[in-house]
């Protein structure tokens, strides 16, 4: 066996994308993760919600798992790390995360993989999947209420899939608002930049409205009701963390709200100001059943989305695929397979090295 | 800031034993483990119970989490598979476990190393420690149940700390008892093999017993009670699953049983027999307060070891200190850091480029 693992690191991530294209890619995890929600079987799968260490030493940090098991599709774990210093300080993202995918036969680690980059391309592919059952097919105005990084992959899956002719946005830091128009420059749509006292005309004209904030816990929501158009759909993408959410509990309630992951979004997301009985269906049921939801287009609702590893395993599995197929990472040893499982220093014997040495440099097949 | 990571592979962990030497890594680890017990502050450091998913597609396997945070020691997550059935059908061990390791301020990978070596050796180390405190220093016969992989490292950490002339060794395989001889046949004992019909004389002679099979759920104890000497103290190894646990329960209860961590032992651990006041010290309070337990070294004890993520965290850092040390490892940038963090995208622009490249080739300094 082939014990390798393929290492697929960021400027591997980068050559891909290059390669395949933006749109192409996102295209392609759209179409895949509508793919997985449909074949979803939760008598097999297993997606514990995630769980964190939360320190104050040495300094305020987070530090997340997010495992989950597709059965023979594979097992996964995704590492996140949340630390808001890290812009200021360190010129780092504050969100950095890497991706394991294990063979679930084995448990051998097939793949590693960045997930700072796949966090975002696959928070814009689900909200591209829950609009396309719940918004308005013509939708034309988008508004964004917070327009740091999420924001670009929010726009750019949506954009995949609905006809917009404007973006109206919003940022509580004008800086950030001024900067979206060129992040979001490669998509040719007109950018309309509000400030704080317009912030009502953005919410009456959007069709489709993203919310991706980092307002702290406690601070919501980041936006006051208002009389909405009657088929608005929102994707409310910032919320993540107990106590922290973005949409007013008025707009909520006469929305239908399908949370990405019901038993998350009642801990994180916007679901934590709602009763059970007023949470809609989950984005598998909404997938798996979008005919039965299709009246819902012409009336408000809201995905409520805190980030499903199966959106994670999907995103990753894909980069890996496109990996292989252009060539890219690199496999390397990793585990040590000793060549007695009886006895971990067996190891040490020369024949080993000759394995490890021709493991490391494997063609392709893993 | 330079934002690589440090990957140690299965070469590297080989070239680093050799490097050392065997004995020297047991020495360093034994004693790095017991300063970072002394160290251990549980106002700082979070230790959560191992987690795992357990499932049956396409077959029985089991994939682990265990996370740690030791304040500005750093932080790390082990991630372990257990699948019976590898080294039959796939030539694997069934434990295959890697540990990342992070920067605590940042959320920053400093390293990725693999975790099975690591496992055997420090659960030896613990064994070792707990030993000092609870064993008999001129213990000379160790009696060892269960002679795969854990039991070679057991033997070994014992070593470098009491004058064993003799170690009475039993498997229920008899093929696996019959090897034993020749896996620890470095350290240079005498070493006895007992068939079923002799478990009794293995157990009435020994001073010091490790048991370390891999007896299923709900198939224990491992032997029978029986007359102890007065001073025997047992490291009990396997029990690291719901139900499953090695020692008979009278023994346990006349005996101090001092578990590693007492949350994860009364789950997985042989405190899954006992009552909460049953229960001694943990290895923390133990070698702690060392001077205080030294008076139970004439009575029977039992380490229950469970393996707590301390000794995961302490062991990949010296593996990881000795691979800079020592200049294996190689740097890689797995993390996409886009150059603007607002902008997943321009992870695009050509200087990243650059950026990866030169990280990636990137010397020693972290």
């Amino acid at each position: 066996m082939n014990a390798t693992s393929l290492l697929v690191d960021a400027a591997d991530v980068r050559s891909i994308v290059e390669r395949i294209g933006r749109d192409a890619l996102m295209d392609s995890l759209i179409a895949r993760l509508t793919e997985a929600i449909v074949r979803y079987d939760p008598t097999v799968a297993q997606v514990p919600p995630r769980r964190g260490l939360h320190y104050r030493t040495p300094e305020w940090g987070l530090l997340e798992w997010m495992p989950a098991h597709f059965g023979s599709e594979g097992t996964m774990v995704k590492l996140v790390g949340y630390h808001p210093t890290n812009p200021e300080r360190r010129g780092l993202p504050t969100v950095i995360s890497t991706i394991s995918l294990f063979d679930a036969s084995s448990g051998h680690l097939i793949g590693l993989l960045d997930g700072t980059f796949i966090t975002a391309l696959r928070t814009g592919a689900a909200s591209a999947v829950a609009s396309r059952v719940l918004a308005e097919p013509g939708s034309r105005t988008l508004g964004v209420i917070g327009c740091g990084a999420q924001s670009v992959t929010q726009v750019h899956g949506l954009s995949r899939l609905f006809p917009f002719d404007r973006i109206i946005a919003y940022d509580i830091r004008d800086d950030v608002a001024r900067t979206f128009r060129e992040r979001i420059g490669f998509l040719d749509v007109r950018v309309e930049r509000v400030r704080r006292e317009s912030l009502m005309e953005l919410l009456a004209e959007s069709d489709i409205l993203c919310t991706c904030t980092s307002a702290a816990p406690g601070e919501g929501p980041v936006f006051p009701d208002f009389a909405n158009k009657p088929h608005l759909h929102v994707n409310a993408v910032g919320s993540d963390f107990h106590g922290k959410f973005e949409v007013p509990v008025a707009l909520l309630r006469r929305s239908l709200v399908c949370p990405d992951f019901t038993e998350q979004a009642t801990d994180e997301g916007e679901c934590q100001q709602l009763q059970p009985g007023e949470i809609g269906p989950d984005l598998r049921t909404l997938v798996q059943h979008a005919d039965e939801y299709a009246s819902a287009r012409s009336t408000p609702t809201v995905f409520d989305s805190t980030g499903w590893a199966l959106e994670d395993h999907v995103a990753a599995r894909l980069m890996f695929d496109y990996a292989r197929e252009v060539g890219a990472g690199r496999h390397v040893a990793i585990e040590c397979l000793p060549p007695d499982a009886k006895d971990p220093y067996s190891l040490l014997r020369a024949h080993e090295v000759v394995t490890a040495a021709a493991a490391r440099t494997a063609g392709p097949p893993l």
